[in-house]
């Protein structure tokens, strides 16, 4: 029973994922993405309350790829590794660059919604963290200066979600992960002892 | 004649930003910005030729705000003056915090349209090129080490986009002028002489 749960789980987000390709997020009803799925609208809100919620669990996977990525890149310093994650940048930027369409739709309505806004903005908050722990290592193995950790992390992760954007929105204005290699080179330089 | 234009179109514009404010830009129709302003449609489009050249102008308007507050930053050396710069983020913040659900249904519909789009991301590229004349002071003077000034720029901007990024989507999440004023000081580490 488990599995099968699972599975249905997936089809509907498989389906979700090509509904609000085709039509737009505002257009593809839960309607619209059962009958893609071949689910019954029971088993639909057995798993999600809403389509926000599904949205926001495609939105979560995406980024459990990102982190995934992020763990794999571990280098022998801090600095390293923070350099060596810019190698991710155009698969990101690919990624969203497709579906700037619907991100923008989905910000639009979650902008109205104090709740969903909340849900929406975790993720780079969850990468904040994630950037003071990796700041507090590279002070402990002696890489980087002493610090604030969480400054340190707001300059990488802003830095990043700039990079990120520029990316998005103008593809192809410049080599972006060129520019963040050079950049976060720059930042190290500032951090390091 | 020349007066009575330059009226007219100051009014079609404060008109805009009300009912873009107050309805939306999607649900503000061309008709409701003449009622607003009390001017016929083809007063409206001697001055404009849709709906979308309006948002434009007042898009380049906002960003001339933003550059005489630049210009009036200029510090006796550039790293100086970029960090002075950092002064100015609570303000643009504000700003496009109350115009976000604004800006994003904008963005959408320009998504879908290259040329617009293209309008639309034509600021941050003017920003590059004022950043990379003022990285190109700053070596001149000596204050920056020799580099590649579009480079520099690039992070400068990258930098600063994600800050004002950030900022909008969370506005209570950090002080972000001290946020930013630390991340300035710690990029300007990277690439002073």
């Amino acid at each position: 029973m488990q599995q099968r749960s699972e599975e249905t789980r997936a089809r509907i987000l498989d389906a979700a994922v090509k509904r609000f390709a085709n039509a737009g997020y505002d257009a593809a009803s839960v309607g619209d993405i059962c009958a893609e799925a071949g689910v019954s609208k029971g088993a639909f809100y057995h798993h999600f309350p809403s389509k926000q919620a599904i949205f926001l669990a495609l939105l979560e996977g995406w980024l459990k790829v990102i982190d995934t990525g992020m763990d794999q890149l571990r280098q022998d310093t801090v600095p390293d590794t923070i350099i060596r994650m810019t190698e991710m940048i155009p698969a990101i930027i690919a990624t969203a660059e497709d579906r700037l369409p619907m991100f923008l739709e989905f910000w639009l309505q979650a902008s109205r919604d104090e709740t969903v806004w909340q849900a929406t903005i975790s993720p780079y908050r969850h990468y904040q963290d994630h950037f003071a722990r990796l700041v507090m290592d590279g002070i402990a193995e002696g890489s980087l200066k002493e610090m604030d950790p969480q400054v340190a992390a707001r300059v990488i992760v802003s830095l990043a979600v700039g990079l990120f954007l520029q990316g998005v929105i103008d593809p192809h204005g410049a080599d972006w992960q060129e520019v963040a290699r050079a950049s976060m080179e720059i930042l190290m330089k500032g951090l390091a002892k």
